[in-house]
């Protein structure tokens, strides 16, 4: 494709994981192609075990033998380390602590919350359910009158972070019956707009996906 | 003092909170002085609950009327926002996002553990002992022979984030019989050598009030 760079990246992976999603996006927007590796999480490789021995998990990317770890940490990098592609945070000091303060909102409140859908076992789901009500609203508030959580700027590093989890607003319904287009119609708009790009869709899994894989989850759990 | 910059800051915070402390080092390592507004956590006040509505917590970076929120993501803006002053993230990509990586580690992991000396009401402390021995061999190991973790540009970022912690290693002793001298003595000398800069002596409490403050906790919430 004209005007990629491929700059001998390597990204360890999984496809249903938003955490690697994130990473195969910013990709994506840059421009810079790399290797996929697919791993699978219940039989990881060396290269991953060797890669990140603190956690053992994925998102790993591979850089000139480097590695980096963590995908906000991820992104991040590819922002500094990549600097003649497409920004994702903005740069302006103020606006760059508010884009990490927002990736970090979503690390904290959004997969915090939505990771309950099935690691809470026989608990009664009203309270995660009130509190994603609430998320949803706060997010709605930031996003306002924008097109994109990056302003200006366009989709950014907090769109990226977030993104992924749209995939997971069906399941929010089917669980909960949390409804994002009736809590959060914004946001919704924002997720349809989002979807738009090729650097997500192609990045992403279904929201029948997700759905499928949160009630294998949930039935190994014993979760009704 | 000679070379200070009287930017307009504010930092709401509290003398007990290692993440407050990290705001104070950041602030004296790079000379910049500020108003510094201690919050009562328990009647906290207006300008803390308007300045931070999602989070409602210290510590608070107010700078020109806008609000900067979360430890990390406040060293940051202050590395951003003042280029002129001693960066305390390194230059190179791959070597920010590493010092990264290791902050994160301190809040998800240290601080993940450390807050279990008072938040397991009754449950056996032999898992988070042993998990805390575990996390202070992987920093001895990432520290090496480096005399700060900011490795030739001095003390850093990571420095910063774990230092505050380093007041808590007597409570690690006295609850759980975990010596830092013992299990990792490189880092105990870190830990010393880091008390002798001004910057961080005067941002910390004593180990003796971190006990006390643990204790008191303990206490409340009925674990022996």
């Amino acid at each position: 494709m004209a005007g990629e760079k491929n700059a001998g990246l390597v990204l360890l992976s999984s496809s249903m994981s938003p955490f690697g999603q994130r990473c195969s996006i910013a990709l994506a927007e840059k421009g810079l192609t790399h290797e996929y590796v697919e791993e699978d999480l219940g039989a990881k490789s060396d290269l991953l075990l060797h890669s990140n021995p603190i956690y053992k998990q994925i998102p790993v990317l591979l850089h000139g033998g480097r590695t980096i770890i963590e995908s906000l940490i991820i992104v991040q990098y590819l922002d500094e380390a990549f600097p003649g592609t497409r920004s994702l945070l903005p740069a302006d000091p103020y606006e760059r602590a508010r884009a990490r303060f927002w990736a970090d909102y979503v690390d904290k409140k959004v997969y915090g919350c939505a990771s309950r859908l099935y690691m809470v076992k026989g608990q009664p789901q009203v309270l995660p359910k009130l509190e994603m009500v609430d998320i949803l609203k706060t997010l709605e508030g930031e996003l306002g009158g924008k097109e994109f959580f990056g302003g200006e700027q366009g989709f950014g590093f907090v769109d990226v972070a977030l993104m992924p989890f749209a995939t997971w607003f069906e399941s929010f319904d089917r669980c909960w019956g949390v409804g994002v287009a009736e809590v959060a119609p914004t946001l919704a708009a924002w997720a349809a707009q989002c979807m738009e790009r090729e650097s997500v869709s192609k990045s992403l899994c279904s929201p029948k996906e997700v759905y499928d894989f949160i009630d294998e989850m949930r039935k190994d759990l014993g979760i009704e």
